[in-house]
């Protein structure tokens, strides 16, 4: 299988690698690192990708920015970070690609735990996690060609350590479990779905 | 109360206000019609409503339109016309009203059914959905002086009849059981919920 994953060199992207590579041909692709660039937040750069990639027979992004801090100080330009980057970039990736990739391939996306289980500062990442999840259940029932649609979700993983004083009690999530999620997305059959990995 | 009715006017806010007018004074706000107009995609439009309307108890929104049709063709600016309306509009009347809402007072924003439960041409408004619901969630953890916010999520409503053919098998929802849930958000006690009605 010919996989794209969109922020291969990141936090989640590097074990979702190392899951798929040993059986797959992985495509990477970073904002500055990989076998290929690409700026999310830019039609154009999407496009260009795709086009140079060619058809594909999945895509897992695990890419995107959102803007953290406190309700009241909060403005439209914050909360549009994570409109234009984490939820646009990822709605754009499935948008364009849906036209370059193969029959029965899949899409995957990175949402977050936050979107059901809230902490302070987290609103605009509340809001931009709960519009993929709404997003990958409406696109699941029209992709084409059996192309198949899902998210992740998973609560603060155990190789992001800043973050850990934002999320009191719980419990970081062991990356080998984060990146199964991904694979079983990726070659299991279903779609429509949110894989929550606490 | 001194309530604040965002689409006063339309199929749904004239319910609500129907509901509240009789124990309450409500300030009815539309894009055309009403007490006040607002352009709820403008800042300078929503943060002059507040600072002609002055402090408030409750905010409802029931405005916002976002793009209805076919995903294959679906553009990213088919898509930014609900992030910039039905989204931002609404997340916008929080993040500017915080400042000017009395303390134990309450957001009630509309999203809809479609986030869990999606229709065909519905992917943008799905996501939309999602989003909102995921706004409550975070803000309502957040929002200050024990103010409260809740979304209201209605399924396709009697009174829409040109929508009914996009909802095959769905009951439209009667307009007394949803103004019913937007009585709930604001004169309960709840915050940071979805009030589904279907």
């Amino acid at each position: 299988m010919k996989i794209i994953i969109v922020g291969a060199t990141g936090t989640i992207g590097k074990h979702v690698v190392k899951a798929l590579e040993s059986a797959h041909e992985i495509v990477k692709v970073g904002s500055k690192s990989g076998d290929f660039q690409v700026d999310i937040s830019s039609l154009e750069s999407i496009e260009s990708l795709f086009k140079q990639v060619g058809p594909f027979d999945a895509l897992i992004s695990a890419a995107g920015d959102a803007h953290f801090g406190p309700l009241p100080q909060m403005t439209d330009a914050d909360f549009r970070k994570g409109v234009d980057s984490k939820l646009m970039g990822q709605v754009n990736l499935v948008l364009i690609g849906q036209k370059y990739i193969n029959a029965k391939g899949s899409f995957t996306l990175t949402s977050g735990s936050l979107a059901q289980d809230p902490i302070v500062y987290g609103a605009a990442v509340s809001t931009i996690n709960g519009a993929l999840n709404g997003f990958v259940k409406g696109a699941a029932i029209e992709l084409e060609n059996g192309v198949r649609i899902n998210a992740i979700a998973p609560g603060v993983v155990e190789e992001s350590p800043a973050y850990f004083p934002y999320f009191p009690g719980d419990i970081p999530v062991e990356m080998h479990r984060v990146a199964q999620a991904y694979y079983k997305s990726v070659m299991g059959g279903q779609t429509g779905q949110v894989y929550f990995v606490g």
